[in-house]
């Protein structure tokens, strides 16, 4: 999705201290040494209770484009320190030309739901490389994750609506606008009005006409007739330039004109005003005409709390252009996904943990090389149990206990249904995942949401998804964090 | 700057409606009349008392490279509309391949200080082709404008420091991050950490390391003393991985190694706990210590807010990291910038005005074919006035109103000085401006700035700054909603 965006190699789209951390790898010897590093977030967002993951398909053509040009290096050498001097050697430059990406890569398919603390992508390789690809993965995942959250939420809200996504002129550039369209779509949108990516990813497009158009002509009648003398099979007719109520009056009789040449009115759209009331009366008038199935569309800022209070309202909307609130995600622009340290293959060739210590208790990290164990029963999902694929209790009994309250534990046994959750998506650099197609991974966040208990899902105030760690894995991290507190 | 993004001609970065409005002015034969679109934003964002344009370099990459290639068109010839019939037919196909543009712009320089209502570009040209750059010229120039406002906003809070973007990890997508980082800069910020936009657009990058360098040794002191002997030249060093003041204390130990072998302990960060409190002390140690000159550098979700909120606790921070809060505009990530016709040449090839009514007098639009003018003093900037190019009262006596309280006038004369906003950009399609070189923007938003009374660029309830219509501008627009609300 993002190749030979800028046209030129994306590799330095990465922060400098990669770079300088790179060089101190590699001049100390350490730079091939193994490491595993975990994306993760710590908290959901919107203050909700689920998550949808969503970005790896842009991470695997990343990953697959992954190398330093000769432009590249060119730049790197002009880096200067404080003294003046070059930042790199040029043999070290000479290694980055010559590296190719040699990780394995497991990560969560698109369009599973996910909860904090659990790894949506865990890499293993040079640590000079999966240093390298901190800023970047981080970069492609969070903002896809986060949108494709709020679309799913805004779904939650109008189950059998039309939503269509038209925000990409108040998008964070024209990626934003790309990238938030079919992470919309994943999320349970159903077409969105950016063409480009109808063109790019095989979205529907939708959208009628403008304020403009109406301003164009004469009056609003001849506006209106006018368009549905020429499209009249994409009449979605814009009812607020002037007056609201008239405008409906005026569809109207456009309408009309349409059925005697054998066509219909397809919606009206309203976009400015009291949504509520005037859904209702354009509903009244309408149907009083005979156009019982003519949509009534809305835009207008709207979010999954407004869509909510116009149905609670008894709004007649069927059909929502949501804009701004989604593809900025704009009541919480940006997830805080971290991408941590977790094990280090020492000199000697052995796995050592890592932890990062904080004062902020949530912000301590989890070591080790982590798979998420999801359980289940006939009803859905029951929990999720982050494990160290190296060291886990037999499934004849296996203890999870909660990170943030070790007096809370939980039990499963042989007979519990499971799956674990990170896929194989690259070995050695090569990628063995095939991405599935975009109409599967939308399919495939609808069957994950309908897994989880209705409170969880529920989007004020929801109820908390049990994620656990693996009681070996609870007990490798508290010994090394006493360990590392130890010196005080 | 987006050239070649996703590989593929960006002319269908737009709405569908866009599309659909197109066709029926094609249809209609209106395609080729004269229109006049203004684009302008109704509110400052982050409730602040100015905003600083950006994006006007994007938009022209974007306007030189328009035209529909084969695929697009390939793509449109397959939409459908509720019939299954294409939308489009073939003629229309055939006119857009060869549409090439041929449109005059006007638009204010970036790094300009712009206020609610004032066009920050004004269109001219066919209205087919003005319609269809809708919306990209807003997706560009909203998101930019936003950005280079809020760094703005985070350099006036710190006037002396040195300001550092971090925010590549957490923006909206790759082009999300590169934008941010441009803006950014244009809008105050000295350097950012993102490597690719040092590479294209020329930006200081900056950088040392992370937490999963310190993780990766044995002991922190190890972990600096490798960090300091290998880029002795760039040293900040991390300090808060398991112990803030433990860490100064090692970072003390490296800077008297790097002093005894000829280098100096550059910085070192905080990144989590009490900024203010461990500034404080971590600037007693090295003070104690004898580095002086070492700076300290803080990062971790800072905003203007927090910033000043830290600096009036006394906190002794020089260098500021900022990321998320920046470069998504956390606290308004999207500014509502809109495009509207202005006035459109009828079929007699009669200029008429067009308006846009609301029943949010704020969402009228206002009509003719619009400049800004903006008076000064020796004191700086006095007043914008918006007129209509067309007819403007002689410059002995010229008259504005405050659009929103008609009852507030404010009178000019021949000894005004002034300067008129909007410059010519493209003539009949063809760019007549030179871009300036990235540092002279920088440098003209810290120059308009300056022209700001002070009351103006407080970021908590700043002082509105005067803008009016001119008086004929004024009472043509009166008349002309007058007109459109007679019929009630």
């Amino acid at each position: 999705m993002i190749n030979r965006l800028y046209d030129t190699s994306l590799s330095l789209l990465t922060d400098l201290y990669q770079l300088t951390m790179a060089y101190g790898y590699w001049k100390s010897g350490k730079a091939e040494q193994q490491a595993v590093f975990n994306l993760y977030f710590r908290k959901h967002p919107f203050g909700g209770g689920f998550t949808v993951a969503c970005g790896l398909s842009s991470a695997i053509s990343y990953l697959n484009e992954y190398g330093f040009s000769t432009k590249d290096i060119k730049y790197l050498r002009t880096l200067t320190g404080s003294d003046g001097q070059p930042l790199f050697e040029e043999d070290f430059l000479e290694y980055l030309k010559n590296l190719s990406f040699q990780c394995d890569v497991y990560a969560v398919p698109e369009g599973t739901v996910v909860f904090p603390n659990e790894p949506l992508l865990r890499i293993t390789g040079p640590i000079l490389q999966c240093q390298l690809l901190e800023t970047p993965l981080l970069n492609l995942i969070n903002f896809q994750t986060l949108i494709a959250t709020k679309a799913a939420r805004m779904r939650l809200v109008a189950p059998h609506d039309a939503l269509l996504e038209f925000g990409l002129r108040r998008a964070q550039g024209p990626d934003g606008g790309m990238t938030a369209s079919r992470a919309a779509y994943i999320g349970g949108f159903d077409a969105t009005s950016n063409v480009l990516a109808g063109k790019l990813y095989g979205i529907p497009v939708k959208g009628t006409h403008a304020h403009s158009w109406v301003m164009s002509f004469e009056d609003e009648l001849t506006a209106f007739e006018t368009y549905a003398r020429y499209l009249p099979n994409n009449v979605t007719l814009l009812v607020d330039t002037y007056d609201t109520i008239k405008g409906v009056k005026n569809a109207i009789v456009v309408g009309e004109q349409l059925r005697a040449r054998g066509h219909d009115l397809g919606g009206i759209r309203l976009d400015s005003g009291d949504l509520a009331y005037l859904s209702i009366e354009a509903r009244k008038l309408l149907d009083a005409a005979g156009f019982e199935n003519t949509s009534i569309v809305a835009s207008n800022d709207l979010d999954e709390y407004i869509m909510a209070s116009l149905k609670n309202q008894g709004a007649k909307i069927n059909v929502w252009g949501v804009g701004t609130k989604l593809v900025t995600a704009y009541d919480q622009p940006a997830l805080g996904g971290v991408y941590k340290l977790s094990a280090f293959k020492n000199g000697k060739g052995e796995w050592e943990n890592k932890v990062k210590l904080s004062e902020q208790t949530i912000k301590t990290s989890t070591p080790g090389i982590q798979q998420v164990r999801r359980y289940r029963n006939e009803k859905g999902f029951v929990a999720d149990m982050i494990f160290d694929v190296r060291n886990v209790q037999e499934p004849e009994k296996v203890t999870m206990i909660d990170p943030y309250d070790f007096t809370r534990h939980r039990t499963f046994n042989a007979n519990h249904a499971y799956e674990d959750l990170l896929q194989p998506i690259f070995s050695a650099g090569k990628q063995t995942y095939e991405i599935p197609p975009i109409e599967e991974t939308k399919l495939r966040v609808q069957q994950q949401l309908a897994q989880l208990h209705e409170g969880i899902r529920r989007f004020v105030n929801p109820h908390t998804y049990p994620v656990g760690l693996e009681k070996n894995l609870f007990d490798a991290k508290t010994a090394l964090i006493l360990k590392l507190r130890g010196g005080e």
